[in-house]
């Protein structure tokens, strides 16, 4: 597998499945469902058809996801009603599965549509926990098609991941992580916009994937949280290593989870030690207080944060720094995001700003790393 | 499973099997394969016959381990040259893998006396890295004779565990956890000689295992580098909660990894949040300058890691400290030891020493705890 997709998504055009998640509805109860299909839409450069939601009311992606899409050559995609319709107006040649269905476990209806598009021969994408080819009817109907399933989470040959030896530190070129006071802020959107506004500066800059919905978008990449302990840290360093080699120039490792979740800390530590990064982006949502994996744990405040991250790193003579603390403001007034951003502005002497919103803050927080 | 053996370890006499390791000429070259074995003749309390390895010149296990086997029922134990007369002297029923083969892979001799050992209908534990449950021929000869195989790093149920929420927080009782400036450090050691002079003072404690040795003494455990990243902090508070309900006292968990090792970091900040501590054990082995895992690495100071591993814990208002620093002497001479034992004190104002060789050191360890 050596991290990369079976199939090349640049050579196809899919389509985005999120059956019953991705209409506002759906999202008003479960927002973080239809996380992969977002993020897909915005960042992916490979073509794409169209989504299938039936119980969505929307008939296109912009109309759900408004500013999120701005500016996106994805906003206008229909979203169908029915995936077999569908596949015949898009002729659709890979399903992406972009959601997690509730409670984990595959609904009759998704495994009808898993099994006619494997018979279609159409190709399927999936970042459940729970590889697909394991599923004997889906195996038996790709085998009869020849059409290829990639569980992004799971395709994984351990013998070609080292284990982590800090590497990385050897990289004399910009190593840009994410990192969090939290999991589950917005730590790709950010590393994505920054690694968007450096390549229109003309750098030669890659994502380096992390986590399910960056390896859809990417086409490659490792699933760290996916991985056994020993390697997870050696899968970061490994791609980096990588990517060096073909001259990359800058690399914007998607981050995973936070030093301040009891259970995603784990993930986070690896990054910190397998990228070796050059330079932190702390990544906040003001609205947040606790962490959402434990009320017990009250987040930090942001200077105590750069400094934790700072002196987590390793070699610590590294001396990596946090060069910019990047807003999740959504949900907030103008004014607490202006007051927000003063007094952490005040407080830090770093640019601050929302990723999203903020291209003025992007271009900031790019010319401390660059 | 629920962390716990299948057999009752307590209620057969067991084997240790060590073949080609376990005798000091071995041990010259390969002084970390026998560790599981070293572990288990120190601690274990349940009856052991032996230890078998056809290449050991040495005659009982005090030869080989000396001190530390000092004061130790399985001191005078005989080392076997033959498995199959062992097994005939001892009538043992277990056979315990006491020793990762070289390379990773079963030897054929190994493979034929654990096939041989099955058919007797002696039952197995493996702390291996892959399970042996999954070997055909092992599978098969298990079978028919009604043998166990205890896979103790793979036989888990996930279903148990919970993602971890920092739970143990609410025990108001000391949880006290090693630490390391590296790994492989001796951290298992420390944790076991506090918890037996705690035993001594009458306290009702236990250790919390969380690696393949501390499982095979205690009889149950959860393996924590082998478990999927989501999971690895819920075992250890899983572990804690359960033993909280039976009224212990005192919990002692045994430490994995290092802060300060690049690719086993993971597992460390799994335990430091999953077990959410009132008390760390730092260990230190003076002779070591730079972490077994990257050269790049260089150790800290005292002082640094010490801070570092109090600021890693979750909530930060729990508060735990660093109590004592316990020194890995292997290989020093005793004037070398007197100074770094001192110096030590004296920049941290803590109890210092070495927990095999000072049971004083371990006496007021053990006071600034309970």
């Amino acid at each position: 597998m050596n991290g990369n997709a079976p199939i090349d998504l640049n050579k196809h055009v899919s389509l985005i499945y999120a059956e019953g998640v991705f209409g506002s509805q759906a999202r008003a109860k479960f927002p973080m469902r239809a996380k992969t299909a977002d993020g897909i839409l915005r960042y992916a450069s490979y073509p794409i058809g169209g989504i299938v939601d039936s119980k969505a009311t929307e008939r296109s992606a912009k109309e759900v996801l408004r500013a999120y899409l701005e500016n996106c050559k994805n906003a206008d995609l229909p979203i169908f009603s029915s995936f077999k319709e569908a596949q015949t107006k898009t002729r659709a040649t890979i399903l992406i599965l972009g959601a997690a269905p509730e409670g984990g476990e595959l609904p009759k209806e998704w495994e009808d549509d898993i099994v006619w598009a494997l018979e279609q021969g159409m190709h399927i994408v999936s970042g459940l926990h729970y590889s697909l080819k394991e599923n004997e009817k889906f195996r038996h109907a790709a085998e009869k098609s020849k059409a290829v399933i990639w569980d992004v989470r799971s395709d994984v040959n351990l013998q070609e991941i080292p284990i982590c030896s800090a590497k990385a530190y050897h990289i004399k070129k910009p190593i840009v992580l994410t990192v969090g006071t939290d999991a589950a802020l917005g730590k790709m959107t950010v590393s994505y916009e920054l690694y968007k506004a450096a390549l229109q500066k003309g750098i030669k800059s890659c994502m380096i994937p992390t986590g399910q919905t960056c390896i859809m978008i990417e086409g490659w990449g490792y699933s760290i949280d996916a991985l056994p302990a020993d390697f997870m840290a050696g899968a970061v360093e490994k791609m980096i290593l990588e990517k060096d080699a073909k001259e990359y120039e800058t690399f914007f490792v998607e981050g995973q989870g936070s030093l301040y979740h009891p259970a995603f800390s784990n993930t986070t530590i690896s990054l910190l030690h397998g990228a070796v990064p050059t330079h932190l982006v702390l990544v906040h949502r003001p609205q947040r207080k606790h962490s959402i994996g434990s009320s017990l744990v009250k987040l930090p405040s942001i200077p105590e944060a750069i400094a934790h991250y700072e002196a987590a790193i390793l070699p610590r003579y590294r001396n990596a720094r946090v060069v910019a603390v990047a807003l999740n403001t959504a949900g907030m007034t103008d004014e607490e995001i202006t007051n927000e951003t003063r007094r952490i502005e005040k407080e830090t002497g770093l640019p601050v700003g929302d990723a999203i919103r903020d291209p003025d803050f992007v271009r900031r927080a790019l010319e401390r790393i660059l």
